[in-house]
């Protein structure tokens, strides 16, 4: 497959500019384009393509340098932007069925143009449209032809129905393409009709009726719609971290400063200090991408069993389970990206601090990813509470821990785990991302027995449950529901990298990659290590720093082709220090000139000239 | 002094209007008008207060509610803004000799109103004035009479002089109100008087001579200058942190969600995890709020030593004393800034993330902090320099540790450090920064000699000086910087809140605060201190974790009250959920009906309305 791409068909896959990124290109230790084969697949690589292209081609998309966008121009434009989306259709619901990775693709295409952007999309069509289709029943699908063809009021006047008054809720820190308002109603009925009833509903005497029933197995449909946003955010954030480490990599690598002689500058990323800053958010990438379709994929499992009727025991178990998993990745993730583009940010330096180069409104953009769908922080505890109710269940009713996605069944063995000592006593051994599963392990079992007995404890002292839970959550809860998701992601990344299908030549920069995500995330932990006992003396802590460091060192050289496979097109990325011809400074200069007025003094220079403050002439009206 | 202000003068520290806060005011455990005179004295209350009320009178300065100000109509604002600053001269040189530390709180009022007001001040009067002033010599003098008038290009048209080309880089992510730029020359020669002459000059035959015989003293003198840029930068950090949390701490005081029973909803300040996401970034206030003013003491005795031409080695030692703390504690305030300033955005959740809220604003201006005169990790680099050089003088010469400041003294008994062993066994004894300040003593003799050693290590198995200090830096350099510093700052407040002259009433929410910064900061440390042994055992990091998350407890009533000592008036702090009144909904609805345009249609609903999409049109076009 890979000689397809390699050879026929340049333009899937096309060389970049020749420039000073051809030294650190040059030293990869694999091909970018058999990885991004190997991660992508060729179907969904000319998917990407054909709507990075559209965009690119369609003036309603060119972007405006030097523009200074007023809120409602910004608007207006993600508006006509997102209408020309439906008008493209670039993935039909048939499509959608057949390859359902093409939903998160699509998603994760139009945020790295813009954020505003997809999400406008995905709340028009996906969330606003799925919610009415999954939770609704036939009676509704007339607003399903017509959410497609945005028709949100009045039709004709756009104005709110009487009693009803809308109104916009202003500026926000980013996504400002996007208008979020309030709405409020005096004394409007809603037809009972209207309501969305495939969970439940009221009939015309009153009376509240469900086809499931079982509460639990009630709570448990209910929760995939819940899970389906969290797993949308996931991909959202982690859109904003690929770009952000690609222009901060692509600049360290053509950014010189200081170096071993007074003759030669070296570039930045030569720097131990710069490649720890970044590599690991570059393993970030990876290893939460991959976790993130793969959760995908589970959901729509999920979603199948429940279009079909399905009422399973597993069927709910997978529900609950996905929702645990969701409600711990989303604030992974999004947290991941939000620390990376701020890393990056100050990485780039004052560069980074230019608008132009766009890590700032990445970083807006990403922020509410932290908190819709639930604060990051409370979200934590449904996976705890996940976790402590599965512990519970095995000790008081003897149950096995087993989930349909397996997350759990490692817990099975969690008294035998719970005696394991890290072993490892040099670096050397510890360049895998075994070392790192075995640790999570221990960590998450560790956590679980603490976090259950300080609540019976609390309990036992008399704490209501809502004290007892409340008081558990910052020592106990959160970490162990971090620590949990962490071990998954770091667990379904092994195993993705150590698969036969893994290209040989691919093997080494993929372990790497797993490895070092894993250690590094670790390492936060190495306090909790230390302190249950895993680890012991001097040299546990100091061969997993010098891990994570040596990782760094090994994968600098692979750096900027690792980051040729996530990046956009330079059109797309839209940062002049990003850009993949890696001419930072002619590209900043080009941009710098663009910009309105650059060389111009400012309209009001006169003022500035004629008007010289004279001190003090108002120190008499203090 | 208290009775005067209570009694006498409401109109310095008036009470707050009544509303949802007063349950938190009634039930602090100390009187926050004796806090406020205790921290700052009366005299610059008053200071404070002349400033502020001056804004706030001036139409100038009136804030504009939902406007969607232009780039280059806010810098006309910000340079109209600072030459009404000049007018109102509201310090005077005289002023500024007697009261040193009326600079900073200078600075800080202005940074509260906007910080590209305070930065566009600063840089204009004392870092460009200054420049001038300290490093240039009589014939210079004519500068800064020009510099005070605004007098920066050819004083009619404001256009460069011949062969200097000028213009602006563009948007930043925030400071916008300030106008960065490039120059560039053509063949442009500039006199050799113009040379800022005091530390070395050239003279007519192009012989380079100096008043400074010691190349080290010469240099410790030119540290003086730097070090002022990077403790201003700790002021403005700080500002920006005391507004989040201001912000922050009203609102989770006001917000109530969910409770124990189905009937009441309590104040999110009531969780412990809120309390521990932001009560440690209010103690964070005051322990660096007090270090940044001392360490300004500490620079105006150096800039004394310079005026009045003081050579001797202890100014020498004083200025690389000085020079190592403000190139760690700009990182710590920066950086601790940042991350206060996200988590309160956090904690704040949709309500955080709106605009006119302001912490959106604080993120992006305080973001430079982190950058300019040095990148945060950069500068680390000068400190841990300063303690390897000091260690290196000891091994080889034999030297005591003793500085100006007596920042290094306790270094001196660090073989006796190193023996020690942390044996806190309870919580309750726990709750003093004496406990925390040991820890770091032995954290810092721990890493000054681990790196030493490193580094040495680095050099025998071949590495260059060059090679070896960057291979150190991550590792061992970095966390070594950041301990001393720390420590410094715990030592400090330590101290000043055991002071005999605290009122009583005050010593108990003083010493929780001293306690609450020290013990988080240390926490972030555990990993090490159980790698090097002075941790062992469940215990030790169990003690450290409830010991935090016990004075979040004992503080989250004074909270409020806290707040108000630092919070400037709502006029300037400019947050809807902010305001002291506490009436968050009010103020929030008030806030957006002011928006522009908030209950209109967008002038584009036409397009909305009449032309719809046809799915798929464009799909043949792909």
């Amino acid at each position: 497959m890979a000689s397809t791409v390699e050879g026929g068909d340049t333009a899937l896959l096309p060389e970049f500019p020749r420039g000073p990124l051809d030294a650190y290109r040059a030293r990869a230790s694999f091909s970018w384009k058999e990885l991004a084969l190997f991660t992508e697949g060729e179907g969904m690589l000319r998917f990407k393509k054909t709507i990075f292209s559209a965009l690119e081609n369609d003036p309603l998309f060119a972007r405006s340098p030097g523009a200074d966008l007023s809120l409602e121009k910004y608007r207006e434009l993600n508006f006509l932007r997102c209408k020309r989306i439906f008008e493209y259709d670039f993935l039909s619901v048939e499509d959608m069925f057949k390859s359902p990775l093409k939903v998160p693709a699509l998603i994760q295409c139009l945020g790295m143009y813009d954020s505003s952007l997809a999400a406008k999309y995905l709340l028009h069509s996906l969330v606003f449209g799925s919610a009415v289709y999954s939770s609704g029943s036939e009676r509704h699908l007339t607003y399903i032809q017509k959410i497609f063809r945005m028709e949100i009021r009045d039709p004709k006047t756009l104005l709110p129905m009487p009693g009803v008054m809308v109104g916009d809720i202003g500026k926000k820190l980013g996504q400002n393409g996007l208008d979020n308002g309030f709405a409020m109603f005096h004394k409007v009925r809603v037809p009972r009709q209207s309501l969305l009833n495939r969970m439940g509903d009221v009939t015309p005497e009153g009376t509240y009726v469900s086809p499931f029933k079982d509460v639990r197995q009630r709570f448990g449909a209910s929760l995939g719609s819940l899970s389906s946003g969290r797993v949308s955010i996931v991909s959202l954030a982690i859109l904003n971290l690929k770009l952000a480490v690609a222009i901060a990599l692509r600049f360290s690598a053509t950014r010189r400063q200081f170096g071993p002689t007074e003759e030669e500058e070296i570039p930045v990323l030569e720097y131990p200090m710069q490649q720890w800053r970044l590599l690991p958010y570059l393993a970030a990438v990876y290893a939460l991408d991959h976790f993130s379709k793969s959760l995908f994929l589970d959901l729509v499992e999920l979603q199948r069993g429940l279009a079909s009727g399905d009422r399973s025991a597993r069927q709910a178990e997978l529900g609950r389970e996905i929702h645990a998993l969701a409600s711990a990745s989303k604030p992974l993730a999004s947290w991941t990206t939000q620390q990376g583009i701020q890393e990056c940010r100050e990485a780039c330096g004052g560069h980074g601090y230019l608008a132009m180069n766009r890590l700032g409104v990445l970083r807006d953009d990403n922020d509410p990813n932290c908190t819709y769908e639930g604060d990051n922080n409370i979200l934590l505890q449904q996976t705890s509470n996940y976790l402590l109710g599965l512990l519970a269940h095995q000790v008081h009713d003897g149950a096995c821990f087993r989930s349909p996605l397996k997350s759990v069944d490692f817990l099975d063995a969690y008294p035998g785990i719970l005696d394991q000592k890290f072993e490892v006593s040099s670096v050397a051994d510890c360049l895998d991302s075994a070392v790192a599963l075995a640790a999570y392990k221990w960590l998450v079992c560790y956590l679980l027995r603490e976090t259950y007995q300080k609540l019976n404890q609390e309990k036992r002292s008399g704490s209501s449950d809502f004290e007892a839970r409340n008081k558990c959550q910052v020592s106990h809860g959160r970490p162990l529901a971090l620590a949990f998701v962490e071990l998954t992601v770091v667990q379904r990344f092994h195993e993705h990298v150590h698969q036969p299908s893994v290209p040989p030549s691919l093997r080494a920069v993929l372990g790497r990659l797993s490895a070092l995500y894993a250690l590094w995330s670790l390492s936060r932990h190495a306090a909790l290590l230390y302190r249950g006992g895993y680890f012991s003396g001097e040299q546990a802590g100091e061969v997993l720093e010098s891990a994570v460091l040596a990782l760094c060192s090994q994968l600098k050289d692979d750096a900027v082709a690792l980051v040729d496979v996530i990046a956009p097109p330079d059109f797309v990325l839209d940062s002049p220090i990003g850009r993949a011809d890696g001419e930072l400074y002619k590209n900043l200069w080009g941009a710098v000139l663009q910009e309105s007025k650059v060389l111009e003094r400012a309209s009001w220079w006169p003022e500035f000239s004629v008007n010289k403050p004279v001190i003090g002439s108002l120190k008499s009206k203090l």
